[in-house]
């Protein structure tokens, strides 16, 4: 059985994954935004490091009521614009979809369910350096591992099918028993490099060579396993010198927070930052090195200086 | 009896405290740097909330070693160069000569008394808005309050004296009985404000009126003073409340490190945070918030972006 697929958000996340699962041959429509017009024009081109591609017929629509229901709905937003989530999701849903969420940060899952508290849930962390470049034209530079876990158990092996349906469209794909976990071991590189790399104005790589703030890096990941661990997710202290040690060795690169900032759009401070402060605040641990960060971001959002 | 008077540094501190000393009739003798041959000429000018002077006739030297040996030597230059103290000051000394710092940060006496053993020393905060506009020339902006304490009990009868002479030149000093607790008081303003304004690129009152930053800086005051109180200098929790209201009056200003940041002058981070942060751990509290600053500030100085 061939399973249908949405995807929400046609950025670098979107426009790639979505790109290669199209390229595949698997029947996947776009909810496009400002891009729409140029997409249902030109297609979608993907400039890749595992080979480009042109998708020149793409199921583009501009409003989630034009589409059909999908079995698997890919949200790949930013986290900024999830309050939307309760309008946009239901005309594209059935009682089995299964809705999977590419996004960073916690507790994304939660609200969700909050807004729309019977539909299936799932999560998933993206590892990939990807951007927009233009309308309809995407650029996968470097990775691309998605790791999937469910939020509602019963998911579990529909999601496995959709992991199958990744790895065949040429992504490869792991499969994790636990979101919480999964959540936390992601924020241990998002919260250190997100932030500063905005608030030192500086990339991955100058970050992680400078003998002042190697140290820093290392202290805010040591501060986030210890959330993790307070929030039941136990991460071991090497994680760091593996972090830091792959970090390294990629190509300097700015993270979504970075050209978020730069491009003068909102960065998602909320679900990065002020969410795993409350949640390990919540089970006894104080991220005090963390919410310096978080509210030198806020003032910097609103004093792009 | 009169004292004779050195000064050290003819910035914005030394120019306008021994500019008012000489203009008093006290006898006093400076040791100038760049300013040196202008000074010689021209003499010292000060623009001054208080009232503008200039004295014509200045006792200006280049050479520590071409002075009189002074009564009381108030050091005024940057905790940067205090290094050097040990060369510059035995010239002037004699037996029973007192050493003032008049800088900001901690650990500065212990320092120079391992420099210079035998020697009497004192400390001193200045609460003032004070700067060099160009050669010869110093911009008195605001305050000028001015806290003498002594390092070695020995001096604390020669420091009221010379308390005396300062009020009496009409700069309002206070005599303090307790260094640690006026150093730890003083760290309660600089730690945030001065880190801040440098990272935020923002000025003092921007900082204190934003919504997010204000909580930052209230955070801050708050580690600053548990630390103090780890020291043995207890600081009353409303001090914050105090200070954050005084900020909110004054003219929005740049501090000194904001200064020397934008000058592209060397910052004083040592003294100002890596002492503190130092002398907190070793009596075992954790400025985990000034930390980050710390290492951001550092990170900062060598890439200036």
């Amino acid at each position: 059985m061939k399973r249908k697929y949405a995807i929400v958000g046609v950025g670098g996340i979107g426009g790639y994954y979505g790109g290669r699962l199209a390229q595949s041959g698997q029947d996947v429509h776009f909810l496009c935004r400002s891009d729409y017009q140029y997409i249902k024009e030109h297609g979608l081109k993907v400039e890749s490091v595992k080979g480009d591609f042109h998708l020149t017929q793409v199921n583009a629509y501009n409003d989630a009521k034009q589409m059909p229901p999908c079995d698997v709905i890919l949200v790949c937003t930013k986290t900024l614009s999830n309050y939307q989530l309760k309008d946009i999701l239901p005309p594209i849903l059935h009682p089995d979809s299964l809705v999977i969420l590419v996004q960073n940060g916690l507790g994304l899952e939660q609200a969700l369910e909050k807004d729309l508290p019977d539909i299936k849930i799932a999560g998933a962390t993206a590892f990939i350096c990807s951007f927009k470049v233009r309308q309809g034209y995407i650029r996968h530079a470097e990775y691309g591992e998605l790791s999937l876990s469910p939020y509602h158990a019963c998911v579990a092996d529909s999601l496995k099918q959709v992991a199958l349906d990744l790895q065949q469209a040429g992504i490869p794909t792991q499969y994790v028993d636990d979101l919480n976990y999964l959540r936390w071991k992601k924020l241990v590189w998002n919260i250190p490099y997100n932030g500063l790399t905005v608030l030192m104005n500086a990339s991955t790589d100058k970050l992680t060579f400078d003998a002042d703030s190697r140290p820093l890096l290392r202290d805010l990941m040591r501060e986030v396993i210890e959330a993790a661990a307070a929030c039941g997710a136990t991460i071991p202290f090497d994680f760091i010198d593996k972090m830091i040690a792959s970090t390294e060795k990629m190509t300097p690169y700015s993270p979504s927070m970075k050209l978020d900032y730069e491009a003068s759009r909102p960065m998602e401070i909320d679900t990065m930052y002020t969410c795993p402060i409350q949640t390990a605040r919540a089970a006894g641990y104080e991220m005090k090195k963390t919410a310096v960060l978080e509210q030198q971001l806020r003032f910097k959002e609103k004093h792009r200086l």
